[in-house]
């Protein structure tokens, strides 16, 4: 994209607001690990990729914050803010893996000085920023190989440059078919209640040029139905070592109908997104926000004062929905367990 | 309901506009049939039987205009009004349906004094809005029949008070199962992109203390999936031949889920929304509307500029994902075509 949704210089972390898109264009910056774990729960910031990254900042802000404390006073008090931050949104795996990455650094240098310590956290938070945009270069190529030289996709919520650090994970597949020539024209569904549908990914699409029409969740299924639909590309929040996946609410929805229209659904997610210590979907908490996100739009109230609300913010596809995980190392086909498994063991791959 | 849809006295037709409601409970007077016209077709009343008794009274309201015109003339520019009010919305059939029982009145009385026709004319429209009412209490009469003594029952967009005359279709049910006694809650479909669910039906749901939730459309399915759903319930805008029910985009992927795990989903309509002249869903035009209704809401936009929309107003649910449909005359149950075949030939059934 045009803009890099975390940028870190000079001890402040710039994050695109991303509850202020498409209407204004603006960065939101966290001085200290609060600010972050505020960044990640209010949802500046989103997106299991960019909330990883934007974590791994968060956590060297902490270690910068406690630099003159007693060695094991500041040790304890940055594992303190680890907890906190890990705790920011339930959902998405790739916020503890990439706080369980920056803790290993602490682990292995905690005998280094303080600042020795500090230059280590930030190169590690660095490393992690990089290769997210690496990994989804990496799963764009792998991904476009399953595209059709014409294809309608459909997506839900958004899963563009502005979840990850930089290009997306489905979005990402989008792009490197776009670019690659190849006649793609895109449905987004607006996906309620955050809108990240509406607000972001057409915000992508119209910036990029990329032909896109943005539809109601509800019109998706007559869509899959009639055939307008070549392909589903939508991202991921948790992967359980069954294949079965977590992500934005509605895609268990859109899975079923492509399921029995027989429509390739595809998850793409980096191999960080999987949590190969959980056997299946039912594991996977599932995040549960504010009434207010069903009862007001952009402010505006749309509902009656005492009606209830019940408003998770994901679902879990079950494996046999899935078509095929696009990772960064490659394309896992069905049965997803045994791809999965296979994983575990290879190099670079880190076990949440 | 506390308040009746539409009421019609002294020359005006008062409909509650729906537009403002669940903030304001506001009148919208029509003193001419295309302030009746403008109404249905900007949806100050909504819901295939109240836009079927307001287009009757819209009827009655172009004869008064024209009652001073000598009688050919007269004649003429009822019909060409009734033409009007029939484009005003294209998908809900009881439109056409009212429109051609007042046509049915005028063309009995043709050789009568303007006079009385006029009183025949207002007769027969006042006549269709206390049949609705009357139509809706059987539906809710039979409809409770298939109602456990304790249901979470599912609905989507406004079936209620609000789509009828008064009572409502579904929520009719859902109002009668209550108040004798059964222990029920409802689950309701915010349905965008009107939020008809969100605006209206929670309006009547909480007016009458009857246990609520609110949920984005996109949370249906993981509901219906997990046992957490006893019954479906919906109203309809045009049913065929072979029981193919067009109703408020959305439904048809609630369908979709419910088939698959076997729990009930009712149509309640009356047969007054029943299109004996089409063979399928196929045949039903969908009424496409306004980009806007998707890049804003209640007027704050929230998709960028230079978006593509696309956004279908209805959607079509096959047959055979439905339990049975629920009429003034008793339960349809499948095949639904037979039982849609013999209702063709009852007493009181107007063939549309």
């Amino acid at each position: 994209m045009q803009y890099r949704t975390i940028k870190f210089n000079h001890g402040v972390l710039k994050l695109i607001d991303q509850r202020k898109l498409p209407l204004e264009l603006r960065y939101y910056e966290a001085r200290n690990y609060k600010e972050v774990e505020s960044a990640i729960a209010s949802m500046v910031i989103r997106g299991a990729p960019a909330i990883g990254a934007a974590a791994a900042y968060g956590v060297y802000l902490a270690a910068f914050e406690y630099r003159d404390l007693p060695r094991e006073t500041f040790l304890a008090k940055v594992l303190e803010a680890d907890t906190e931050l890990a705790k920011a949104r339930p959902t998405a795996v790739n916020l503890s893996w990439a706080i369980k990455k920056m803790e290993r650094v602490l682990d292995n240098n905690q005998n280094e000085t303080i600042d020795t310590i500090l230059t280590a956290l930030l190169n590690e938070a660095d490393k992690i920023a990089e290769q997210d945009i690496e990994t989804n270069m990496a799963m764009a190529r792998y991904g476009n190989e399953i595209v059709p030289e014409k294809a309608a996709i459909l997506t839900h919520c958004n899963a563009g440059a502005l979840a990850t650090v930089d290009y997306g994970t489905a979005l990402g597949v989008i792009r490197k078919a776009h670019y690659s020539g190849k006649k793609i024209t895109v449905y987004a569904d607006e996906t309620r209640p955050r809108l990240q549908g509406a607000r972001l990914t057409a915000f992508e699409l119209v910036e990029e040029g990329i032909p896109a029409t943005l539809i109601a969740d509800s019109a998706a299924a007559t869509l899959l139905r009639d055939g307008k639909i070549d392909l589903v590309l939508v991202g991921a929040d948790r992967i359980a070592a069954n294949g079965d996946t977590a992500n934005k609410i509605g895609t268990y929805m859109l899975s079923e109908i492509a399921s029995k229209y027989r429509i390739p659904f595809y998850i793409v997610a980096p191999t960080s997104t999987i949590d190969f210590n959980i056997s299946s979907g039912e594991e996977i908490a599932i995040e549960e926000r504010s009434p207010e996100e069903i009862t007001k739009i952009q402010g505006v109230r749309i509902a009656p004062e005492g009606i209830n609300v019940y408003n998770p913010a994901f679902d879990v596809t079950p494996a046999e929905n899935i078509t095929g995980i696009i990772t960064e190392k490659g394309i896992i086909h069905p049965p997803l367990a045994a791809g999965i498994n296979s994983l575990k063991n290879e190099k670079g791959v880190m076990k949440n």
